[in-house]
């Protein structure tokens, strides 16, 4: 099929999607749940012929690991689409409300943004959760995902053409493509057809498809994350704190990548490298950390400003929380970022200065998850601060019509103003 | 100044003002307000001069016209101000909250976006309503009017640095400049700077704006509305309604192009016509129209699709509702489209129907816009389905943060999910 085929299936597809009911969208919901059951086997094997191709073409591991669908991971996508299920509608909410002194009823209303493409590599289950969320929130969608996990995904979007068609919804709600490169430039140039892009992935790819596009784009760029420990902190939390942000999953973006030390706790810094080395991450220090622990390796300018998605922590000591504010908003990506704390000041100024979508206090940044945070799953996490921010929910990808109702008011009627403002 | 010192300016102003109280905020739009009253002559006097270079250099009369700022207009930005402080400040507010079976705490809270950049035609009232709006939501702001207003903008400029001084704020909050082409280009290439443009004046302004800017932007495009009188609709409150969309202010984006008229109303069709041209409005019709007005010129497919921004009108008159809904998601802009009907059957199939930011029933056109929201004014209206739609008030100026608080928490001991939803 052509870009634009696909292109005006969607918005085909959308106009009816805006005005379906939530009773049949939670029903292709549940009808995906439970062909994801019934078709586990093959999902399995698909995404085990993926697999096996991935490694002979010598894809690289960390993309490899991504790209895995196995039984644990099918059955959590089951249990996602019934919490998805399971989550209010959100068209039609009443977002705002006012009656105006000459009568007039203004409401926001709640609607679908109508075509959302969305672009990612491998990692089959963006293709349950893309398309679980799309469906919700009464959007239409594209989903592009990575060659790699081609097999898996043109039988997921088998699935789904055969959930929406017993729902009694337009097959082509959600559509998982094999475009080719040509083919994604294409869409992204059908703004006025497309409502919105979602890429995720690397940032090579994050950045391409934002030049490339004249289509409004939801930047997912990468998370260089932190966790401070203040003057106050209890190190035993504090300490279990760092060590779930780095080492839960090393691999995601909200993973921990410098810890940052309130210099009252020099003398806990051997313990603390130690907690780090036992379970296996390298780490990188500042001076002051280098004469704590002479051992460690210098980190330098460059180590603040990397994400290594692996076993490596960066620390670095400060004298205070203005500091470890500043260290973060200079070298930090604005995505997640926690501070360890027993003083109500302190973490109130981490809270206000911090300027990144997610802030924690006394937790860890494992927790800026969709999931974690009652949205049944998310569609990614914006590193914007235009139209979402931080995990993305259903809400997320609405847009809203001023609905106002009067009796018959003309402005003729109503006190004068300079008609310009 | 250079663009890049202007840029850096905007970005330390925006850092203070997002921690600016409440108070100080209301402080300096009271002190403006003070200062627009005490200045009134002077800014009478720049404006007079900027009016009548326009003149002598031609700038066209619908420019020149958008230019004023009289008297009125300065008494209407004045109670403007004062509505603007008496609005709930956006910053600080909980958007959504809940607490997560682990005992977490999860705030989104609202927060500035951080510098913003509106790019205008003329228009000096914009340069208090846009520099307003941006303080009040904690944003620091360039403002960079049309060259025609200069003068008037420049003092503007000038009333604006004293308020915010008065109330100790940054100076820098809302700076007005005259940058060059060269310098608003270099401005719009400034993402990670700047935060967001809203360019507001015609197509080609916009267009420009949009396809320069590596920032996100929020476009006005042009609104080609419509009143649709329907079956059920008393003949009085339709005229009454399409007159007062048309001809209050022709210049307007929301003012009224085409009139949509149920074919039951054929043998009124001649009164229609007649009222309009009574008001001073040109006609031009469909076929049937014609049929029952002779002396109507045709309306083209062209007509449908233009913005007259005058005393036309397009007159169509179409079977029943879904045409009419069709008529308008085809021809129309997405901006602002009524409906008069007593049929709440036919207004839900038009609320539901429409596709634009703004659908009224039973009101006139006019009604799109921020005043008469209740938003105190507006920064203008977003022909956008991303960010804002429609009227945009304060909290479209604004971003969020997750706010995670927690006593400990690691994912550890939290339910295990695969992790990467």
């Amino acid at each position: 099929m052509s870009a634009r085929a696909i292109a005006d299936a969607a918005q085909h597809a959308a106009r009816h999607m805006a005005l379906a009911s939530t009773d049949a969208k939670n029903a292709a919901l549940e009808a995906m749940a439970q062909r994801l059951s019934a078709h586990q086997p093959e999902l399995v094997q698909h995404n085990h012929d993926d697999l096996e191709r991935a490694a002979e073409s010598g894809v690289p591991e960390h993309l490899v690991n991504r790209l895995q669908f196995g039984e644990a991971k099918i059955a959590s996508r089951i249990r996602s689409l019934r919490k998805i299920a399971a989550l209010p509608d959100p068209i039609g909410q009443v977002i705002a409300h006012s009656r105006r002194p000459n009568g007039l009823d203004a409401a926001r209303v709640r609607v679908p943004l109508g075509v959302l493409l969305c672009i990612y590599e491998a990692r089959p289950h963006v293709t349950v959760n893309a398309g679980a969320f799309c469906l919700k929130s009464g959007n239409a969608c594209i989903l592009r995902g990575g060659s790699e996990a081609r097999q898996c995904n043109e039988f997921l979007g088998h699935l789904w053409r055969e959930s929406l068609r017993e729902a009694g919804l337009p097959e082509d709600s959600v559509q998982v493509v094999a475009v080719s490169h040509e083919g994604v430039d294409e869409l992204l140039g059908m703004d006025g057809c497309i409502d919105l892009v979602i890429p995720r992935g690397g940032k090579e790819l994050i950045r391409t498809v934002a030049e490339k596009s004249t289509i409004p784009v939801i930047k997912h760029f990468e998370g260089i994350c932190h966790v401070y420990i203040d003057a106050t902190a209890d190190l035993d939390k504090a300490t279990a704190i760092a060590l779930d942000s780095k080492c839960l999953m090393p691999e995601v973006c909200n993973a921990m990548e410098t810890l940052l030390v309130h210099e009252v706790h020099r003398a806990h810094l051997p313990d603390l490298v130690a907690a780090f080395r036992d379970h296996g991450v390298t780490v990188r220090g500042c001076a002051a950390t280098r004469k704590a622990v002479p051992d460690v390796a210098a980190a330098t300018e460059d180590d603040w400003r990397t994400e290594y998605l692996d076993m490596i922590a960066a620390v670095r000591v400060v004298p205070d929380v203005n500091a470890a504010v500043d260290h973060i908003n200079q070298y930090g990506s604005h995505h997640t970022d926690a501070i360890v704390t027993d003083s109500a000041r302190a973490a109130c100024v981490f809270r206000e200065g911090v300027d990144s979508g997610v802030v924690l206090e006394n937790a860890s940044t494992m927790f800026c998850d969709g999931e974690s945070l009652g949205m049944g799953a998310e569609i990614g996490i914006s590193t914007d601060k235009i139209h979402a921010r931080g995990p993305m929910g259903l809400e997320d990808l609405t847009s809203y019509k001023f609905v106002i109702r009067g009796s018959g008011q003309t402005m003729g009627d109503y006190p004068r103003h300079d008609g310009e403002s």
